[in-house]
């Protein structure tokens, strides 16, 4: 059975994914990178960047489950830039450079499709306009049957949350406090209800909090 | 030096410290009793209601911490009682029967004073309008050199962080969503710059955060 998995998803304390007024210079707004030290100090972080060393405690651990067994993962726009409306700028393919670290389909959700865009090391981006579950049937054919990753930001992950469709979630909660931004966990009562939850704090001061759907257990 | 405390504080995940629809059945709400499970199987919970036995793990050796060196305790009216508006009910002295668990001066922050009302054990309730400072200002006269404690509501803790009352504050966060209800973080953007900050989570589920104010030490 393929999943649909959250990974490294980090939110403020006030449960924001994201701060306010995202930019080329700011991607997370005014939040900059606090939501994110904590990743940025693990193995499997830098080794997204191609570079060596890194931590590897309980933080990478956590962090490095992202990639195994993923197919295909999903994005919100705002995700994959700062455009907004009708894309003005065909050349942005991204923050990631010209090898961004998925190496899958990526199907980005977008009411304005573009042409598909084949980058080095097998990421292909995908602009697509449809509901979650639409998106998902085309992720999961492109997956071959592996997982799907829903990527982000908040406004995508609580979109798929709210259809029903996520089975592994895996927040970081920060302890700081954005006051503005996206937030995760709106319009999400009884969520914990569909879940079962574990949560583990590390040294880094972040909460590992996951939250997965119970699954039959196969022989 | 007198320090303001929060002990306590339950929120969900979602950062409500008490659900929607408060009433005489229902204190916390639709929250139920889900936000303080954690709390209710500790020895000092049972302790506070005269009751023997109770865990004490980590949950309670945090939780224990609420009333050593407190001298007088601020609640918001909703902390003490369902009623709104000019008190129809003069016989209503809170949820906690006759011999409350504060054990000091409790002062009720409301535009609608009453007399003060002595209880059994040495708790006796002041009903006290005006502005976090002025309330504070009361209490500690009363605490006589001692700790005052901020009891909740949410509205209160905010009133009292905002205005940047607080030295300690400790919250547990719960991994269930609320959706509804009394958000304790509203408005407190770069709260954490002011204090440090340390997280620990418990087998019960739940993260202890506690924010203290870095203090001048003393000889």
């Amino acid at each position: 059975m393929s999943l649909v998995r959250v990974h490294n998803f980090s939110v403020s304390l006030d449960g924001y994914g994201t701060g306010e007024g995202q930019s080329l210079e700011a991607p997370f707004g005014h939040a900059g990178d606090r939501l994110h030290r904590w990743f940025f100090h693990t193995r499997t972080f830098r080794a997204m960047l191609g570079q060596q060393g890194g931590d590897t405690g309980v933080d990478d651990a956590v962090a490095r489950t992202w990639a195994d067994g993923i197919g295909a993962e999903i994005m919100g726009r705002n995700k994959f830039g700062p455009q907004r409306g009708p894309w003005q700028d065909h050349e942005w393919n991204g923050w990631w450079g010209p090898n961004p670290p998925f190496h899958t389909p990526v199907f980005i959700m977008t009411h304005h499709p573009r042409p598909s865009v084949e980058m080095a090391g097998g990421t292909t981006f995908h602009f697509v306009d449809g509901s979650p579950q639409e998106v998902l049937a085309r992720a999961r054919e492109a997956a071959g049957g592996l997982d799907v990753r829903i990527g982000g930001g908040p406004t995508t992950v609580r979109a798929f949350l709210t259809a029903d469709l996520i089975d592994h979630l895996h927040v970081a909660v920060v302890p700081i406090l954005l006051g503005r931004g996206e937030r995760l966990w709106d319009g999400q009562e009884g969520l914990d209800e569909r879940f079962h939850a574990e949560s583990v704090t590390t040294p880094s001061g972040v909460t590992h909090l996951t939250f997965t759907r119970p699954q039959p257990q196969q022989d």
